[in-house]
This record gives structure tokens, C-alpha cells and sequence, in this order.
């Protein structure tokens, strides 16, 4: 008997926090919710990560994840972004550790791979494949904005590695 | 007649968190305690992350401060550190944001300036200082490390400035 995962992706940023949770059953994914959590600008930054972690916390209450993925930051940018998308990021990865759940990391490159199937693929891939594999996250009366797809993408790609370890561990248990 | 105010000074690191705790009636400081939070290296950085988190949230249970103030990071430096930097910093900034404390920031070279008198001053330096503006903190039976002594020197940073900062309030009310 196959048991119901539910997936948390995160898609952290300070000015715009993208989320959304799927179901795994097997081989068979289906979209529960997704949003963005955008604090106030202009407030201190402590109040600012204070808002992405509770808008987190909230998250979580409401959906009740089993496991969460979080995109790994690309450094090789503006060494003043790379700082502020770390404090985002770990805002936003906070709130499910605290909660007791494993955080996965996953590379944007692998993300892309795994949802569009090239490493290299554009924003929009991202969000035109994410509507066709959770058609019910295209049709919600809000949208879905690009960050809550790219949330989406986070969760589905830990959807797929989680499966490919549990293979891997049960042909080793077999060799064993 | 004076207000005792309590402030919590930290330096934020991946492997090692300083924090100090100081109190400030009028110009006399008191040293208060001091530390360094390690988080067991090896760990998922969601895991180390919330280490810090919860060691900031037990100092500031245990001490109860007012106030909190945090270094400002030097961006000028390896991405990847930065990064984790970032991290770091959001991890132990979340705690007295969650409490409910303001969380000031303070560039390196203004604590340099504020406890040594320069901006260039060595750590060294910022070590011999603090021990001779908080006399308490050097004869702890754990001794001071250096990233202790550098969150109190922030803390003690925050106490001169708010100090300015109340006396700016104050002309400019006199003034209106």
C-alpha cells in the first residue's frame, strides 16, 4: 500500500517568498495550495524575516507537510544579493526545522532538469510544465505567480529524488 | 532618575555564535554573561540553523534583555561565506525579533570605532577593551573568547548610540 507524502517547496527571496504543497501517492502528484509571502517593505530587516518565518510557520499549521524543499542560492551573483537571498533563506528554512521536518536541498539547475528536463530552461518551461503536471495549480481564481511555480517545481523535484533514494536503498537492501 | 536597560550583543557565525549581555543605568555599563553557541558540525544546514536559533532563544529566556544589536556583514568577501554568513546572521537575528526586541545593526568599523576608537582597530585590540570597559568579563572562569567579547563590544556599541540617539531626541525636541 502506497502512503500520501505532502511536500513543502520553498522559493525564498526577502521581497517575495514563494510556496506550495503537493501530494506524492506513488508516481501520482496532485497540487494542494500555493502563495507568496511578500513582507512589508521598508520595515527593519529582523521585522522582515520575522514576517517570512511566521508567514512559514502559518504555512505549515495550515497544510501540515511531512517533508520540505528549499532551493539552493546560486552565489555567483552580487555578493550584497547573495547575503539578503541568505537571510530569506534561512528565515524560510527555520520554519520547517523547527516544526521537526527534513529540509532538502535541491540545485536551481536540478529543478529544471527534473520538472522541464533541461538544465538550462527558461522561467516560463518552469511555470508552463508545473501547470501541465498540477493542472489544478493553474486553475485557482489567484493564479499562480512565478515564485509559488518555482515553489512548486522545489517540491515536485524532491517528490522525484525522494522516490529514485527509496529505490536506491531498497536495491540495496536486496544486494544486502 | 535612570533606567536600567539590558542589551544583547551578537556576533553571528555558522560554526560559532558569540552573544554578551551587558546593562546600561545612565553612562555605567555592567557586565551581565557572555558565550559562544557552537552548532554540532555535520548537520543539514536547516538543522544547524535552528541550533543557533534556539540557543539565542535560551540566552534570551535565561537574561531577558531590552534591547538587541548585531553586527552588519562585510559583503566584500567570498560568496559562498557570505552566504552562510547570511544565514547565520537571519538564524540568530529571528530570536529577539520573535521576542519581540528592536535589532539594531552596526557596521564592524563603527563597533571598531565605538569600543577602540578606530575603525582599523585589530581583534585583539577589541579584546583588550572590552575587558577594560567590562572588567567582569575577563575574570569569568571560562575566559573570554573572542567572539563573546566581540558581541558584547557590539552591545556596548548599541549603548553609546542610543545613548546619541536619545540626546539628538531630546535637543530636537528642546528645540521645537
Amino acid at each position: 500500500m502506497m502512503n500520501r507524502v505532502r511536500i513543502l517547496g520553498l522559493d525564498p527571496g526577502l521581497r517575495r517568498l514563494g510556496w506550495g504543497v503537493i501530494d506524492v501517492e506513488g508516481a501520482r502528484l496532485s497540487w494542494v495550495a500555493h502563495g507568496v509571502i511578500e513582507p512589508p517593505q521598508g520595515d527593519d530587516l529582523a521585522v522582515r524575516l520575522l514576517n517570512l518565518f511566521e508567514g512559514v510557520n502559518a504555512v505549515i499549521a495550515q497544510w501540515q507537510p511531512d517533508e520540505a524543499a528549499i532551493e539552493e542560492t546560486f552565489v555567483n551573483m552580487n555578493p550584497s544579493s547573495t547575503l539578503k537571498l541568505g537571510h530569506a533563506r534561512a528565515a524560510a528554512m527555520l520554519a520547517p526545522a523547527r516544526a521537526g521536518l527534513v529540509v532538502a536541498e535541491y540545485a536551481a539547475l536540478d529543478i529544471k532538469k527534473s520538472v522541464v528536463g533541461a538544465g538550462r530552461a527558461e522561467k516560463d518551461q518552469v511555470l508552463f510544465m508545473i501547470k501541465r503536471l498540477l493542472p489544478m495549480a493553474g486553475k485557482t481564481e489567484a493564479g499562480l505567480p512565478t515564485d509559488a511555480a518555482d515553489a512548486l517545481a522545489c517540491a515536485v523535484t524532491h517528490a522525484h529524488k525522494r522516490k529514485m533514494n527509496g529505490l536506491k536503498a531498497a536495491l540495496k537492501r536486496g544486494a544486502a
